[in-house]
């Protein structure tokens, strides 16, 4: 009773610090007990901040330590798949952000060694825990709507990454989109079987030059029959814009966008309320607490992660279609992509 | 002063009758002097109730009545061309429901033959006159919300029509999807370069039977790089749905859809309010007085008309190319689509 | 079959050129025969506009007009009591602007009149008219709120009229919240016990010098135990606002105010829209048309008139309360009013 | 650095157990180290949930308890004077809930003991703290609505009390409208000259046997000349209901109640969400903890508190003016309230 478990946070760059905030002052049954990043500096910084005990000098020392019990890994992309083969065969439940890697490969392997420990793995699919979407998934799951025909999701940005961030993120389909195909398998429940990509570059030419887009739409076939789109900008000047929508075939639901309040002034020119929240951290703090909440109960009380091998794997699955869908300008079946 | 513009009227079915109350109530500035229809019956139904006093036995009789002005073409749409041909040559001003024709060839001998005659031309795009779409139009023209980026156009009936209407329509993209490519010139004000359809049957079965979908999204790609889509259903439970949404370089705008009152209650299981306008007649009664109101200041004050012969001939063109990509299962170029 | 009734208009000023262009273009059962107006010029003005093919000199030449078979009344309030008893004796019908009076034996001599002469008689409560307000008053009468507990009504004009308009109009309570005394009956549909009026000069200081408020809330007590507001001001910089909002025991019923469009711009500095309708000839053009059209019926198929001799009495009761109250600080009976 | 406030709570029934979640897991620097309850069952449920390590017999334990630096009072309003003063004496910083007591000279003597000893005190007002209603008095501080002139305050509760609560609570005005005292003054950022109260049984007849009133309404009158209403109901079936508008010289704000979510279906027979936060525990979830948050930095950082000796004084002056009205049927100046 009221025991709590021991976390070694891995990346204290852009995600870390959001998740050992969670950790340190929001699930009450998780106790934070080492941080490590490369950068040390960075790792005392959050450290201090959240009263993390110890600091290591790198995620294998995370994995290695005794005292720790789960493992949260924020590190660089390409370094997932590695923590997360070691840490597992160290006995040790994986929290890991997404995506668990660019290369299909990779993740097979990080899956196969999961499966080998027995230990638990979550993904960082975080939106699945927002409440808009939460209410959205039930009215599908339960046929308030009845069966989706449909949809749009929405996801933008308000403001681009550095350009030299764009290469190692694998683009806008590997890094951004893989969270909108998460979306559209978790809401319609069911599998994709076909992607059209058009990609564009509206807001900075730069992006042209990394091989990228700043602006995409990828429709989606499901297997049920189901169409849709999702659509990526780095750039919505107002702030950051989180909606879907579904028609079923008995009604359709939708979601707005969040802010901060709920205030509207009616003034002489216009009737205008404040911007919405301007990123993920502030518009997605609830559901990266109940994220780990979940985890944190899965491992404790041994019940079934919310999130599957299947939804690690198969995200990357699509954004891979749609970067070949983009590169060959047709549509490509998702079975077309094997590695 | 106060002169009224006299109209013939030719089709009283489906929206022959929203044309004639508008003509009869509506504008002050019109006076409908005779209507025609095959089915005399209902003919006579219309006159009666907007107190036209001829009937006449067919368009034929409207074009050759020296009475008349200007002819309003609401007749199926394969009478289209031949009657503004001959419309054209009596010397009278035309008033044409969407499309002008499903053949290009057609179309074209039909612009020629206005062209030729000098005679004044609209065709019923009427929701480029609806106040929520005009003031979006607004708002891209004078750079309120930047550069078009990325934008999605949503149009839904609340039911199917009768499957014995689909094939002699041209089918979703033809029928119902023109009113949406011509919404996508308007608001972006650029021209279409590419697009890739996809259709499904979710609706209705008979939809397959009829070589035709019940549901389909549309995506399109602008010469000057934006990126959107259209998306049309024959089936939204609760009502018509007719919205759009544009995000540009500095700015989002988007246009909620319409209900007929204001009111909302809170009860006891949830908060709620009316259903939207059932339909187009409903929805779109005051853009339809506004575009014969239009029409006739631009006939009476020899003003020009704000729908061009390229607007009344790209949409079909867009439609055509849709139906394309849908067959061939690929991307389709506009440049792709002559006859 | 197809009759019109024949109209005659009183009135060039205000509110007469918005009954004009109703009775003349938008109820095609009326036909506007003739208008006067003390100020010739202002009635020709209207007579074009509405193509009303006589002009007389003045409302007893109306009254007089063997053609006539219903009277407009719009002129100023003072002349209303008269020009109803002449029409009754006349036999016309009467449509007449609120209020029929300032003074209650004027109204009792008025509606005395109407009764004896068997003539029908409908005053402007508009407003009752308005689709947002009906359906709050159907919630009330099916019961879908239950009992009404608690209520607020908001009125408030875009800018304060001419303070020379102040003293003949009555001041605040009769010439503007008497319109929210009658939705107050209307809404709730019960009778009003007790009155506590607040005035307030916020707007100008001009008002205090009229003795007049700009600005004040009328706490209302029903028979039934309900208990709400009406609030007024002169001046709402964004435009006419005009809500309403119950408690029941089953639930809560509120309108918001009517906007010309249903764009949402999200810009830079904040999410916005444009204001809403400014003022009543915007807000009410459709609730003119259906009191008008409700009131030819009536009188065209001798239907009974949905506003009565005490509809268009009790408000000013109320009226005379509040002004009572507010000059002797203190809650007055209903009962208290008598003259 | 990183200094923790050391607090004692006092009371574990309704409003304790929120603060002791709050202090233990959503304020940083704040350590909640024990608790009393005269029902030692209750103390110790809040104990075992918030990791409190001490249990203490009595309010007066706390107060005497050297490791405590900090008091939260949430015991009954009859207990507050004495503890407040006890606490003082023993020189230890304090929060007490709302109100104060419900006679002033209570009050007097525990801000009289407060000032002596040089403590800090701050009294439970949360709303003040909520996002929404800080935008709204950031609104009429900063002069973007203008001067206020009309305004209203609308509180209502989801369902009522048990019936024996209500004496011991001073009845609907010191009970429940006292926290809108507190925010009609916060927001309007004046001082209230006189009430009308309104209150009526509208919900149980039990509140009438209790000489209470289940609904009410308070007209306020403000020094600067606004006018305005504050409204309570016991029974708001849908769920907690929160928000106020007010009108200013230069536009109007206004806030919408909390939803839990932004979803809305359109389903077959009506447009729906789902119902807001039942009640104020989910409602003010993030006011309790910023107005802790807000505590515990002005005494770590010896800053002022933001809620003054006047603000714990005038709402309770303002509910007696309010009784006072209600009871003897006519307006109340504050300036007569005084024991």
């Amino acid at each position: 009773m009221n025991r709590k478990l021991r976390f070694g946070l891995i990346g204290a760059g852009r995600i870390g610090p959001v998740h050992a905030e969670t950790l340190a002052f929001r699930v009450p049954q998780a106790q934070l007990v080492a941080i490590a990043d490369l950068n040390r500096q960075a790792g005392q910084t959050v450290a201090a901040r959240c009263n993390i005990p110890r600091i290591l000098a790198s995620g294998a020392d995370i994995v290695a330590d005794p005292e720790i019990e789960a493992v949260a890994i924020c590190s660089p992309t390409d370094t997932h798949a590695d923590l997360i083969v070691s840490a597992a065969r160290a006995g040790k439940h994986i929290f890991c952000e997404k995506p668990v890697s660019l290369s299909l490969k990779e993740i097979d392997r990080s899956l196969a060694a999961v499966d080998a420990a027995g230990v638990k793995l979550q993904v960082g699919f975080n939106r699945r825990f927002d409440t808009n979407f939460l209410r959205v998934r039930q009215a599908v799951a339960s046929g308030e709507i009845g069966t989706p025909n449909l949809f749009h999701i929405v996801s933008r940005d308000p403001f681009p990454p550095p350009l030299t961030y764009l290469r190692p993120s694998g683009g806008i389909f590997l890094d951004m989109m893989v969270h909108d195909f998460d979306m559209a398998r978790f809401l319609i429940g069911d599998e994709v079987e076909e992607v059209f990509a058009a990609g564009a570059v509206m807001v900075d030419p730069g992006f042209a030059r990394e091989d990228d887009f700043d602006t995409a739409i990828v429709l989606l076939r499901f297997r049920g029959g189901a169409i849709g789109t999702l659509d990526n900008s780095r750039k919505s000047t107002f702030g950051y814009d989180q909606r879907v929508e579904i028609l079923g075939s008995k009604g359709k639901i939708a979601t707005e966008n969040r802010y901060p309040n709920q205030v509207v002034v009616s003034g002489e020119k216009c009737v205008y309320s404040d911007l919405p929240y301007n990123f993920f951290m502030q518009r997605y703090t609830d559901s990266f607490t109940s994220e780990m909440q979940v985890f944190v109960e899965a491992v404790l009380e041994d019940k079934p992660i919310p999130v599957t091998g299947a939804d690690s794997r198969v995200p990357v699955v699509m954004a891979l279609a749609a970067r070949k869908s983009s590169d060959e300008h047709r549509p490509v079946r998702l079975s077309e992509i094997c590695e």
